[in-house]
């Protein structure tokens, strides 16, 4: 029987979630069932919520555990009498917070992921549709105004990443892949023509062929496309290719899109447009 | 002189950013640098870290805030000798948690964004290129395999929302504009023909058309797509819609994406493929 977890907010829950899956990851031997309960905004709703966190209760055998954002102290106060072991974020650190900083806090709901100044807004929106337009090589060509340009064959995770650097960081990330299309006479693959004048820019992603291959399988399965073969030609080109060129690169297989974003921002010293909220 | 926070990970950053800024957030009043450093996954790292973090501390005439989820011992123990007020995550909640769980943590890093199974990986890559294949109505129609199809005027924020849910949640997200194009005799807007068997899937959005004039205006200034007027009239026509077909929609002027996408999974109750790491 596994044990309830509750990641509970006024807002969007995300920095609950976040937080609880962090320490929860920490006991990996542990079956726990997580549950996320956004916008627990009202009284009525936080009664409704420790009906459900009893229930849990009495259905586990256990108490739950409680990690909760709630900024609301008449919110709190319901969720208090809810049984459980309590993972209480604000209070931990608010109290502490305040009186380093020497003010009081507002105690005001939903601040995190606000939407934030219109220049944001626009930034971010800005950033996506660049990420649109300038996928896959495809349409248009703007990459005198990206931040950087993702290089890589195809299925090594440019598309998600560019989109997850679009929206999280508001950074303008071309992407364009590396293709048979693209070789010298010695059957090298050489740089893209329309990359040429943006070397500075690129930054290269490569994979584990057989992951290449597994991944590729799900979109063309039993195709010279998804073959091992081709796949271990294709990573070792780009792989010689960003050598030669001197392009920094990141092994993308073991990681996810979160982890290559930030990797590369690690990497390169790009600056995000605005920070995620 | 602002004061400077240092948001710092072994790992990407994210839950002790998140954290950070939701903490920080409810400071409205005191000027904040925030800095977030993920990676700081060895003892060179984390001794570079405390001369930039001792530099700061010089610099604003004040100590920094440190808010850190450091998972490894020895880099903590190194961080623990740099001059800041420490909001230390992970030893004020682990121990507690191994009281209650009775085993201990495994204390081992990046588990949080960690890339997880192969089918959580191939499950979000598909719902990202499902959200690309069916954005704006333009290419594929797989509605059938929809989660949800997202409809709304041009501009109210239909692509960035998909493309959210996809990275974020797992979730496969069609979206289609509500145009012009589809009235009846009366000049109503109509649902439109592609969507009829899939209104059980739909979700729409709205937003103030001032808002969306500006939005628009960066588009395409002076047009008669940016004018006031031409808004006025397109989200007047789409609200009527959702009221008429029972479309529950929500006004997403205020909101962000994060705010947007999870409203949306709350109203509609839709089940996540996955959750976020």
């Amino acid at each position: 029987m596994p044990r309830t977890a509750f990641f509970i907010s006024d807002g969007t829950g995300i920095t609950a979630e976040s937080l609880g899956r962090s320490l929860l990851a920490q006991f990996e031997n542990v079956d726990i069932r997580m549950l996320t309960k956004p916008y627990i905004d009202s009284i009525e709703k936080a009664r409704g919520l420790v009906e459900i966190i009893e229930g849990a209760a009495v259905k586990d055998g256990e108490q739950p555990i409680i990690i909760d954002t709630i900024v609301d102290q008449d919110v709190r106060n319901v969720i208090r009498d809810a049984p459980g072991f309590k993972v209480d974020i604000f209070s931990t650190f608010l109290k502490p917070l305040e009186q380093e900083l020497a003010t009081h806090s507002s105690y005001s709901v939903g601040r995190t992921h606000a939407i934030g100044s219109d220049d944001v807004y626009m930034d971010r929106i800005h950033s996506v549709h660049f990420a649109l337009d300038n996928d896959d090589g495809a349409r248009t060509h703007q990459y005198d105004k990206a931040d950087v340009i993702l290089v890589g064959v195809s299925r090594c995770g440019k598309t998600p990443s560019s989109l997850y650097l679009a929206l999280q960081f508001g950074i303008r990330a071309a992407n364009y892949p590396l293709t048979e299309d693209d070789q010298d006479e010695d059957g090298n693959l050489k740089l893209p023509k329309a990359l040429e004048p943006y070397r500075h820019k690129l930054f290269g992603l490569t994979i584990d062929p057989r992951r290449l291959a597994a991944i590729r399988h799900e979109r063309r399965p039993n195709s010279r496309y998804s073959s091992i073969d081709q796949c271990v030609q294709e990573v070792q080109q780009a792989e010689a290719l960003y050598r030669r060129m001197h392009i920094p690169f990141i092994d993308t297989t073991r990681f996810s899109v979160e982890e290559i974003s930030t990797r590369m921002i690690a990497e390169t010293g790009i600056n995000r447009r605005f920070s995620p909220r």
